[in-house]
């Protein structure tokens, strides 16, 4: 008999087959009737066991089973009567593979604490399922799109001897007699060496911080995609990654309707969110929050309320360009009009989700950037290798980096980061 | 102008069009007329400067370049008149983007300290840069396959409390006050958590080995794809592994026939290899060694001579399975016919390029698996978690870890590892 997925059930109606999976649900019908919500990774089913049919003895299994336990169900997949696109599966024969007992997550409300600690079974809840489901899809639609636009994957190293940004949120590791290194925070400044020979890269694996903070958006690993590509600047940088995230929209409204509904996510507010990207300097930012009655100044970053701030009339994402020199990376490029600004860019996410990008132009002038290492008071030592770019073919290019948790907040609109990644890891958090 | 890639110039011909690049070389063959051999990351192509079309100031300019010199050529491409497929760049205008000193890798033999300290040049090699596009091939071919089958992405975590197997070659984090975390060998376990929500996952990220081996085949960091399956056994997990592999070749060949030409790969070699593979058991594998005069014993492991002499005759990968429970992980399932022998393969590629995947069932019963838990004296408040998924509704499940730098070696032919990975880490080297 053909052992099929509850995905492709539409092309086994009428016909018996066999599946293989966990009962989520159960409900007593009559005596004689009981309905099982059986899923197997791909989707969901309704199966229904009727005692004449089944016979007593496998009708008497049925009325053994408990939530999560794992079966094979044989039978018959049906259209359901009444609801277009749902089917139903009438049970001929079932087997236990194993009974579970009482599942520790019921349908009560569980704290975070205790659905942290179980993340190895929480990770069945047909929201958190969802998530992974939207994950798989964000990764690839990254992926598809730069492999489409000439570029490279090209993977940067973890354990590296420098930090691209600051060595207070680092972890160290004893590295045999080098000394400690450290887990990268962004492989930007190994991607600028792929350029040179590949023309446009990018990576896209974790990276750590170790933050002390415990917010609702921090997490000490996570995964971020840097893309790097050589003769783009500033402007076409932010074009590329525009087109970029509205790709990723299109494909997670296409690929996870069914993910977002069960996510309760709405839908119209995403699909609005594919239009062109609105795009002010910092400066202006900055005068339009003090028109809102915020006091800040022309030199100050901004925190989530200030982004929240900036977005609360905007569908669409913004980027926020042309920042101060002082509170962006030493290696951006300056604006050859404005010496105190950087040709960087952030992209905000609508509806409160935060920055969801960072990118710039990247310094090439090797004099320059030297100048910049030295005044950060870096050890040339560590950074002698990505001062040769500068030095052997040095071209004008730039690059940005995506905070894939976050883009997957914003597209699930779900809250809290901690749920979006298979097994987040926090400050308090490293098991399971 | 248009600016294009070299990758698409056939689509110009005879339209006047923009290349930006590097100097890959250069050859007076006149004194009015120089041939250029330029790349732009998609490829290469000769441009021809004749002083009489670019005139005496261009072709000054032309006389200036250097290699790995960065610059931008303006010109018509054109057919190559004898060799077909084959273009040339008949060049109208030029411009320095920025004149380079000496380049320090030259045609001469440089020793592989020397190509290593300057890893961040030698990446643009013709041979690195074809290394690096297969990469880039075999990763998206590996996941386009297991996506195209049901396979979810489910990233596994990096900082990890335990260790999958044996804690000697692990390296230490220190993670806030929860004591040392550790860099993740394989996301298996985590993966075993995934197929009970999805069915079907997979990881592909960095694992991390503090060996202190230093041979051609050992990295401290390298790439996995650990792959797991609910409800597939022993036999269908081989075949996954094959369809898997036989997959990856016939898409290297189909994409990079270009770059193994460079990298003067045998390709039909590779193409041999897309046929049945062979199977034999370790024990019949002990016995052929023995037939060879090698001296061993039924329960030994192989070392990469042995893995040689086991292929030497074979165009296909060997499966090695049924190993002694000896020397293979505690959480393998057992033979239902032979306690001694575990569920587990081996994948050995010819050429003698060693094992390039492990796989095998996991045991699914909870007591057998807490039983060997203890005797492997491992902390059981660690492995709680992964006992848990025997204890609610445990289902028979297989996986397998493909180490893709190894899989990258064998398909182009290249028999150092340091050089199929961007920035190889190793026990002395982690710079630059």
């Amino acid at each position: 008999m053909e052992k099929i997925l509850i995905k492709d059930i539409e092309k086994h109606i009428g016909n018996e087959v066999k599946l293989q999976g966990w009962i989520r649900n159960y409900r007593k019908a009559s005596s004689k009737l009981r309905f099982i919500i059986f899923r197997d990774g791909s989707g969901h089913i309704q199966a229904v066991a009727f005692k004449p049919e089944l016979g007593e003895e496998k009708f008497d299994i049925v009325k053994k089973l408990t939530i999560e336990s794992s079966v094979e169900l044989i039978g018959i997949p049906n259209k359901h009567p009444k609801n277009e696109g749902v089917f139903e599966f009438q049970l001929t024969d079932i087997n236990i593979v194993d009974l579970a007992p009482e599942f520790p997550i019921s349908k009560k409300e569980h704290g975070p604490d205790f659905l942290l600690s179980h993340r190895h079974l929480w990770l069945r809840s047909p929201k958190q399922n969802a998530l992974m489901k939207i994950r798989h899809t964000i990764y690839f639609a990254i992926c598809n799109y730069l492999n489409d636009n000439d570029f490279y994957r090209f993977d940067s190293p973890i354990l590296t001897p420098n930090a691209s940004e600051g060595t207070t949120t680092l972890f160290e590791v004893p590295y045999f007699d080098q000394g400690n290194a450290y887990l990268s925070q962004s492989g930007q400044l190994y991607l600028e060496a792929g350029i040179m020979s590949l023309g446009r890269v990018y990576d896209f694996g974790p990276v750590f911080r170790a933050e002390k903070s415990k917010t609702r958006k921090h997490l000490t690993e996570f995964w971020m995609m840097d893309a790097e590509a050589a003769f783009v600047e500033h402007a076409e940088n932010m074009e590329i990654q525009e087109n970029l995230i509205r790709f990723v929209i299109q494909t997670v409204i296409n690929k996870n309707r069914k993910e977002l509904e069960i996510l309760e996510r709405d839908i119209e507010q995403l699909q609005k969110a594919d239009a062109p990207f609105k795009k002010m300097s910092h400066r202006e930012a900055i005068d339009l929050l003090k028109s809102k009655g915020v006091e800040i100044g022309y030199g100050d970053d901004f925190g989530a309320a200030e982004e929240e701030l900036l977005t609360a009339d905007s569908d669409v994402p913004l980027f926020i360009d042309r920042w101060p020199k002082e509170i962006k990376s030493f290696y951006m490029k300056r604006d050859p009009d404005d010496e105190n600004i950087v040709l960087g860019s952030d992209m905000i996410a609508p509806e409160g989700f935060g920055e969801i990008i960072g990118g710039s132009q990247r310094e090439d002038d090797h004099d320059l950037l030297l100048e910049r290492i030295k005044k950060e008071n870096y050890d040339i030592k560590d950074y002698q290798w990505f001062l040769d770019l500068r030095k052997f073919g040095s071209v004008p290019h730039s690059g940005f980096g995506i905070g894939l948790e976050r883009l997957i907040q914003w597209m699930s609109g779900v809250r809290h980061i901690r749920e979006v990644i298979p097994f987040p890891r926090m400050i308090h958090r490293i098991y399971p």
